[in-house]
């Protein structure tokens, strides 16, 4: 099998061939445009590169909805022009091969499921913080969709007591995404997280909200693991951080040995690293072609 | 098919025979003792009855991964006799039939997703709002478990501003549970909900804790049906205070019909009414006996 992938993120593009067994073979790299330069520059990628299916995880909102007649489409965004866009159908005309089509989060908690940290349990959640805070969700051997797709970045946190940052969520203010997002990072100590010491008070305020929000996902949802991606992930500190945080909302009252005494490996970061999200197009690929072929 | 079906509750058993239709034939309930009492009424009332299948929702937290040697136990709970009380292990010694199990919550979105308000849907979250809180994982046409099994009655929300009410939950103090089962608002105003007028204050912010909650829930797993059962939610005149909290606390960032403009057929009471628990146990035997039919 030769399967393209495109992890489509709102800052950048990355497509890649790869194979069934989550190898990525080659890759390329491009920002995010306008709909049409940014699609000119993927179809010019793929052609001659013979794809036999294309997998496409998409940053949001998008219609995921096969029903609709909008599916393929990204829905609601602010980034100019791509409001209602029909990524799917752009590229369905330009290529005669089966597509797999999903969120980016969906995506890469589907990778993680098949190649990474996830493999052979049933269940993840993936969070991805970074720019925006986007959430996954694989359940009982499937990617979750429902009346949407998960928007776990927007869920409503306690605010830290020592916290008088007042959110940069457009939507909501300060909601998750609004207060632990990158932005809300910079906006709150006037410097990119990436130049904070790691013994910097960011880190302990930043892992007080990801902590809230991991522990409603284990309430709600009791996914066999989470996987914390994303730029601000990259600060390796957190992950004690988050664990303590977790541990402490939850205050023994999930009776299960992965978040008593092995949290460790409970809440961890991709097993795939920053491929989690191109070897999860990969992975939708490669379900699309299984799919035609019956 | 003669199905039997158990809805094991912390204050009462209800017990009754049934058919694949989800039609209830009889019943019988009694109070929640120690187990030997209650499993002996239990067995009593089965004896002779001849079920094709017994289907058990229970009161838990309970052991519901097939795979452990706890498998039908109930696991922590604070009811004298029950912690650690080999439940399925006692039935399936005294009837030699196909059983199934699950929590009661997870049960009764079951049941509502056969017979009820998320029939022909593939997804749908049950909370029952009563004596505790719980709540009933249905998605992708799957039972929700996991690593355990959902507890969304213990994530944490957000104070109300004019709420000073300390929280009773023992193991968490004010997080949902802890704020808004019948015990909050019996301790918050000194008296039972069930006594309180329908304009009384005491609903708006029963419906901002519940509120909170249903927005978080709709974020992370985007059920296609939200249900609202238990005691607490007899008073009707919560249901129009929770689609205008969970519409608040959205504002708009989730862009489907059902949320913006249909909220009503949304969020809504169990199509199942007080049976949909009964009914969920039902649902349970049918699927065992099917499963034993191969």
């Amino acid at each position: 099998m030769r399967i393209g992938a495109i992890e489509a993120g709102g800052t950048k593009f990355i497509c890649g061939i790869g194979n069934e067994e989550g190898e990525i073979q080659e890759r390329v790299s491009f920002p995010t445009e306008h709909p049409e330069q940014t699609l000119s520059q993927v179809i010019l990628y793929f052609r001659g590169r013979q794809a036999d299916a294309i997998g496409i995880g998409s940053f949001g909102p998008i219609d995921v909805d096969v029903s609709s007649p909008r599916y393929g489409c990204i829905t609601t965004t602010p980034k100019p022009g791509w409001a209602g866009f029909d990524f799917l159908g752009t590229m369905k005309r330009a290529f005669d091969v089966p597509f797999g089509w999903d969120t980016d989060v969906n995506a890469a908690a589907y990778g993680e499921a098949m190649w990474g940290a996830a493999k052979n349990l049933q269940s993840c959640v993936y969070f991805t913080i970074g720019t925006g805070i986007g959430t996954g969700v694989y359940v009982e051997g499937k990617r979750v969709h429902g009346l949407v797709h998960s928007e776990g970045g927007h869920i409503l946190t306690r605010r830290h007591p020592e916290d008088d940052f007042q959110g940069c969520c457009i939507y909501h203010g300060d909601c998750l995404e609004g207060m632990a997002a990158g932005p809300a990072i910079e906006q709150r100590w006037g410097t990119k997280g990436s130049e904070l010491p790691a013994d910097h008070p960011a880190w302990a305020i930043e892992a007080f909200y990801i902590g809230q929000a991991v522990a409603s996902t284990i309430l709600l949802m009791s996914p066999e693991k989470v996987i914390l991606g994303g730029g601000v992930m990259h600060q390796e500190q957190l992950f004690p951080l988050i664990h303590r945080e977790v541990q402490r909302n939850l205050n023994g009252y999930v009776q299960h040995e992965a978040i008593l005494s092995e949290i460790e490996q409970y809440i961890v970061a991709p097993g795939l690293g920053d491929n989690a999200g191109l070897c999860g197009a990969l992975a939708l690929g490669v379900d699309a072609l299984k799919q035609r072929k019956g």
